[in-house]
């Protein structure tokens, strides 16, 4: 089986949650834009016919083509044992990856509230507003249930004795929102002790301690989906 | 196995994924907020600790707690036979489902683009401007995509010869927008037969049918997620 991941080559953004469960999987795969460059991944999209994905991330294995995250996810937990294979775990851990996903969609909205296809200069108003309500009552709503998800777990990962892509993106996110929301995540951060502690134990697997130290690992930036934009954030 | 639905009892809502795939299948289910007011689902959400869910719909199966549309439609997939078995169908079905939710969330935002917790009147100015963005280009975008996962299967349905869960979710999404935008939709129907024959089919199954004429079928209203405004509509 070999894998090409199609993502924008600039930018984390959505791909970055199936990089990161393939590099902490040890998973080999080809990340198709980072060498053709964008004009590749948008190539291959326009020659697609049939089952196309809609956007970017999306996996072909094979010719097995797999849009969405979090069906990527649920596809690579499945083959290489990423997830529990209890019936109950299983769905628990998709439904994690699934609100997850949600708050993603919402961070992007943060600096995109009105025009998906505009600037966020031309949206700086709506996104100040957006950007308020996001920090007061959406993040907390948010970190607080993740908070109890990790909380759920007597052992140390989202789910018994090993990480799972959720824990990955759970990481992620973390990473995400530090970035993006330095003062109001150093506010925040006393209140979350269970997320502090798979976001450590996640960025101590060897496989994601390995990808986070190469040039694979593209820094954050405000092309993708978690922007810092100093005026978006407060204590 | 018994399942216990809990969703807003006022409205279709995300919610109305979930009771179309079991109506569908005919499946018995109890509603349980039809049944106890809005108060029993607060009061339900409040009590569950552990893996409680993020926010409505959730499905209570003999204590397995799913919460997010495409997670539990997922499992009723699974359990029932609601969704294929091989390997590629599976994962293409959920991609579908879960691309039909992301539609849902920016349905929602063109009414709350900038604040989750406020009235639509608070926020008309710039729901007028995502609205205009929504009609000209997301919508589009989305539907064009739909249209051509439902052109991809020679059969009649989204895949091959029987129905699965993303048909009963099309359907859904197809009727929501028809009343939140009769104008823009009426425009579009002819770029989309595809789409309009799948939707035929669904409503034609019995278990659909005689739903959609009980006073289960909570119908439209401006509290839900498809909401009819007509200043956000045109064709």
């Amino acid at each position: 089986m070999s894998y090409r991941l199609f993502y924008w080559p600039q930018i984390q953004g959505r791909g970055e949650f199936v990089r990161l469960a393939l590099e902490a999987a040890g998973i080999d795969y080809d990340d198709v834009a980072r060498r053709t460059g964008a004009e590749g991944l948008m190539s291959d999209m326009a020659a697609r016919r049939g089952r196309a994905p809609f956007a970017p991330p999306y996996l072909d294995a094979d010719g097995l083509v797999i849009a969405q995250v979090a069906d990527i996810l649920l596809y690579l937990g499945d083959r290489h044992g990423l997830a529990p294979s209890n019936i109950a775990d299983r769905y628990w851990i998709h439904q994690v990856q699934l609100t997850i996903a949600d708050l993603v969609a919402e961070v992007h909205d943060v600096h995109h509230p009105v025009d998906l296809s505009a600037y966020y200069e031309e949206q700086k108003d709506e996104a100040a507003r957006r950007a308020g309500v996001f920090r007061a009552a959406r993040l907390p709503k948010f970190l607080d249930w993740l908070e109890g998800a990790a909380e759920a777990n007597a052992g140390e990962w989202l789910i018994d004795h090993r990480w799972t892509y959720a824990d990955t993106s759970l990481f992620q996110v973390i990473e995400g929102l530090r970035y993006m929301f330095p003062r109001r995540m150093a506010t925040l951060a006393p209140r979350y002790p269970a997320l502090a502690r798979v976001h450590g134990l996640v960025a101590a697997l060897p496989g994601v301690r390995a990808y986070l130290s190469s040039e694979r690992r593209i820094p954050f930036n405000t092309q993708g989906i978690f922007r810092h934009y100093a005026e978006l954030d407060a204590e």
